[in-house]
């Protein structure tokens, strides 16, 4: 048993609580004493213990001379829970072996400094990569107050979304779509534009499961088109949002209001991706899916806030350009200017497979 | 040490000489006695000995009481070299084990049954999955008697083959290129239609070594439109063959004729897939590599006569209609329609992904 041992082990705690700790990050925590596990913990819900004080309540008396691994640096702040670095002080543990250091500018650092003044041993580094991957939107979150962007799309392997007629029942096989659903649960809100309320009246729930988290339903709506009867207004399921230009029906608004579902006006009368973004960081929403169709999602990749795009890439080929594409036209004259992206990874998904992609946010 | 280590070792063997062996199949082959691999043999060329001559002619009197692990059946007929089955009975081994059945009808099951006859124990399958793929192109030109047709292209994430201006320099990084002359190489022709040449001038070499086996370079030409100063023409550099529609120019023919170029003239004034690839099969052309475009690649698409597409998969995305596609319209109005490709393999090429996709020959 080594350090990287125990760090795989905290990362594996904290994978498991991946889009229920938002707007706080993901963290997992291990204490080992004489080359025994007596604790662990993680972060389940923003308000709730962090890991470590999970962690630290199981080992309880045990935690005297242990060693500490979190995959991300403890607090030294009060937030809505004390600071961490108090009870890890107080606990006599001897060492602290952190993954990521903490990018929020109120403790970024200053957590290792007041455990290091406190005579106990602190490293860092083992296993960023993969601690940063994990926090990925939380860490974007930090720094830009907007939420983290996921591009998701079905497609053909000659990157078709429909064909001619729009007929795109299915594009993916069963194990994609499954998986959309998980990925769904993952995230603070799902994002629509109106045309696909209008032509498929989607539900945007994660129906894998019952009982599970459902995100917000956010739908892009400049001119407030939906129908009252839409599944998003009517069913009830999860929370509805809806963000509209500044030319919007305020009665039709107030209406949708009554019916439960949430309506705001932006300041210009077409929405601008950037004052849409900015807003919903100011509501707490740390991560957002783009489900579709084209023209937002375009809208979105040209506004150069995608961080990362999901592609089910499904083994079957439509052909021509009456066929739907991924993305609208966006003036890419050369190759110099196509959109770079660079492949994360590649997973088989049943028949198909899915490709996630980052972006280099500009 | 055991059976399937040695088939293993023995498919790595065929595996070297993949390409070199048209029209024959990629064969190779391990004698063990007690327990030492005491001989071993991979067929290099058409007309030379096959496999297991070279490694019983290594083992020489080792192989007496030995196991022969062989990656397809022994020939039993004598065709450009004697029946192997009869050297093998006469080596005095114990024990063949066979992956794949030879599925020439001269052969199939006839080695196997000669070498029962002659009272050496015989087993068959061991790894034939693997086994079967090293020589797919080889099986399907036995039952078919028309060349095994790969698919190349190179595209971004999208779908998208070039910009709207037609700039697509470059989609595929430099592994990727790099791999693709490499498997140039490992087939018997190249092929593209007239306008990529009138384009681009390619000359359509494996240019990644020197002194390395160049396919012919096949060039779709319905009206023999061929400059007589394009690369292909010209540079001597490798075999071309021509084929042109009934109505040709027959003194134009004659002329890139006396150039060295080969032109062969189908029986109707459009070409038909179908008569090139019949045509291409009595000329012993096992494997074709079409290389484009869009035009003859849908051309081959929709003949039903694609074997199997390798996409280069680049992390860009360019968007838009007017950008090129993979293939040109084929009048697919529902997913039902579209063309139903397997995934066999999924590789990371630099920054690329290379897709091998298998299609039902209908």
């Amino acid at each position: 048993m080594n350090d990287e041992f125990y760090m795989n082990y905290a990362l594996q705690l904290a994978a498991g609580a991946v889009g229920q700790t938002s707007p706080n990050p993901t963290v997992g925590a291990v204490i080992v004493r004489d080359g025994e596990i007596v604790g662990m913990g993680i972060h389940l819900k923003a308000g709730e213990p962090h890991a470590e004080i999970h962690a630290l309540n199981m080992a309880g008396c045990k935690a005297e001379k242990g060693t500490l691994y979190v995959t991300l640096e403890p607090c030294s702040h009060y937030g809505q829970t004390p600071p961490c670095t108090k009870a890890v002080i107080e606990s006599g543990l001897e060492k602290v072996i952190i993954a990521s250091t903490d990018q929020n500018s109120l403790v970024a650092g200053q957590g290792i400094e007041k455990l290091k003044q406190a005579g106990i041993e602190v490293e860092t580094g083992l296993l960023q990569e993969k601690a940063d991957q994990l926090n990925e939107p939380f860490f974007h979150f930090i720094k830009q107050s907007k939420p983290y962007v996921t591009v998701k799309q079905a497609v053909t392997l000659d990157g078709k979304t429909a064909a001619k007629t729009g007929d795109s029942k299915w594009i993916s096989g069963e194990e994609s779509r499954r998986d959309v659903h998980h990925d769904r649960s993952l995230h603070d809100a799902i994002l629509v534009g109106i045309n696909t309320v209008l032509s498929d009246d989607p539900r945007l729930t994660n129906r894998n499961e019952e009982n599970t988290r459902q995100p917000i339903r956010l739908i892009l709506d400049t001119f407030l088109k939906v129908p009252y009867t839409a599944n998003v207004v009517t069913d009830g399921a999860a929370p509805t949002w809806i963000i509209t230009g500044s030319k919007a029906d305020p009665g039709k608004a107030a209406k949708l209001k009554k019916k439960g579902v949430f309506v705001y006006a932006m300041s210009t009368p077409d929405l601008s991706i950037e004052e849409v973004l900015v807003f919903l960081g100011k509501k707490g929403v740390m991560s957002l899916y783009v489900e579709g169709g084209a023209t937002v999602q375009t809208s979105f990749l040209k506004s150069g806030h995608v961080n990362r795009l999901i592609t089910y890439l499904s083994p079957k080929l439509i052909g021509g350009e009456d066929a739907f594409g991924m993305f609208n036209d966006m003036e890419i004259k050369t190759m110099k200017e196509a959109k770079h992206l660079r492949f994360q990874s590649v997973e088989q998904m049943g028949e198909d497979i899915k490709i996630i992609s980052t972006l280099e946010i500009g």
